[in-house]
């Protein structure tokens, strides 16, 4: 199917799988972020590795709408632990509503992603489906707790900062990818090549979104937002790693400093490699995502997913 | 099945379904609060009711247990929401580990009560089971949104409140007794009559509870905490509607009350009879709870259903 079309019924099943209206003041919260729009990257890589495999991609849609909503209440819990006060452009939803109903409204769509991937028809899948929903959800949160805890070290090695990446950001590409082959009748090697495939898109995704974070416009939030937060990227722990005179450091994390201050830090960032090293890191693990597709025949939605890898390393944001 | 054997494999499976250990920072405050204890009412009912039907009550255990974990997970996000610093006797979540982790650990566990219901063997009732989970907290959710929201308000009409605690309390009776039915083997009949069971006996629990806030003794908070937060309860609600003198609304819902000011509003209380009031709907609904089991078979199960149902509305803490 063409990737205009699924991106059609996506955005139709989120709005018709979120029919509750009472009480509206928790409802409101509850949709404020999948009405906002979003690239809707999981449930299509769900949809396209359904069809990958042989299988409609229709049968992948509560599948891939319960990624979706369990994306987007992560985004509404973080921002409330981050403290950031904006998302897509708009005012997150602790912003906009409250805490304690930005906490509610995430917990409801926890729970409506399940009751939506429970409409998955065939039973063995569905009972597989929402066990991994639940794994992967697991696994998101304790990516989310090594972030936090990273926030505060001043370095933390390489590997341990791409297993919160994994865990965090790539998971629901891994498990998306991988649901969409058992939905689709895939067998266990295309289940396991989809799996590999959705995972290294996920890595490069996120690597590449946090250069975008440097070198983006128009990501939604302002450029060197990461570096006014003292995040650990892989550009950061690049530049601390390779760097004598750690001057720089005074102003990352530094949420007040002046905007030619990051700049300063970003054109250092350019100067000792850093920026290019994660461009690089973000080029393979999508090389590698493409290749895990070898395994999978020839189709529409394979050259669809592997369009998906190129432009995980190319967008602008 | 005796209940003291039934309460040993609850609590022994909450201790194995919750194994994860890293990191130790997110999975300490997981497993916080499900390993200090508490009734275990709802895996018990589940349990039980399974059995009251003819299975074997092992088999209820993953449902059960998940009851339990989403129980726990509920009271440490409403903790966060009404700022409340004890719990069960020792700090909340929020106050020992920070807000962050406290949030971080409810979806944790929220996620664990889904994996460990999947553990349910027969598939088409896990299936079935898993949904009903989403469904019933999603209910929660909005239960806990009323609440807040009426907490704010000076008066609501008793039809909405009871509508408010059935979603936030009753309905995890209503789906534990229900879904422990269903893993029995129960008929539609059955599987009915211990829904109505649950619901009212729930219900009851609730009412109840509130009615301890003003009579009990070591019930884990101090006495009066409801009024000094300001909480509608069946009890407050009498009060309002058959009060002409709101005298004493001048200190409920004040944090600072001295202690005598809250003794004095206890005692308005009883005078106007609001306590009795509340005590007796809280019977009433324990009885209702028991007459539903009417339609199931004798048995030592039933007969532990019918004593919960009691206690629901005797004990004093």
């Amino acid at each position: 199917m063409e990737l205009v079309k699924i991106r059609e019924v996506v955005e139709k099943a989120i709005e018709n799988y979120l029919y509750e209206k009472e009480p509206p003041m928790l409802y409101d919260a509850v949709k404020y972020l999948p009405y906002a729009g979003g690239k809707r990257l999981r449930p299509i890589i769900a949809c396209l590795s359904c069809e990958a495999v042989g299988g409609e991609f229709i049968k992948a849609i509560p599948f891939g709408v319960s990624l979706e909503i369990i994306h987007t209440f992560t985004l509404i819990h973080d921002d409330i632990m981050d403290k950031d006060e904006e998302r897509r452009g708009m005012p997150s939803v602790h912003k906009k509503f409250g805490e304690n109903i930005a906490i509610l409204a995430g917990d409801t769509l926890f729970a409506k992603a399940f009751e939506i991937a429970s409409y998955t028809k065939d039973v063995n899948i569905a009972k597989k489906i929402l066990r991994y929903l639940a794994i992967m959800s697991k696994e998101i949160c304790e990516g989310q707790e090594m972030d936090m805890r990273f926030e505060k070290m001043e370095y933390v090695e390489e590997i341990d900062f791409l297993k919160m990446i994994e865990k965090k950001t790539a998971k629901m590409f891994e498990y998306g990818a991988m649901g969409g082959a058992i939905i689709g009748g895939g067998n266990e090697e295309e289940q396991n090549s989809l799996r590999e495939y959705g995972k290294n898109l996920g890595m490069a995704f996120q690597i590449w979104d946090d250069c975008l974070d440097v070198i983006g416009k128009n990501i939604g939030k302002p450029v060197g937002s990461d570096i006014r937060k003292g995040k650990k990227t892989l550009i950061y722990l690049y530049a601390y790693k390779n760097s004598e005179d750690k001057e720089w450091l005074k102003n990352y994390g530094n949420e007040k400093a002046e905007e030619d201050e990051i700049q300063n830090i970003i054109k250092f960032f350019e100067e000792i490699g850093a920026i290019e090293y994660a461009k690089n890191k973000a080029l393979e693990y999508s090389e590698k995502a493409m290749n895990f597709l070898n395994e999978i025949e020839d189709s529409n939605a394979k050259e669809e997913l592997l369009k998906m890898a190129e432009f995980a390393v190319k967008r602008e944001k």
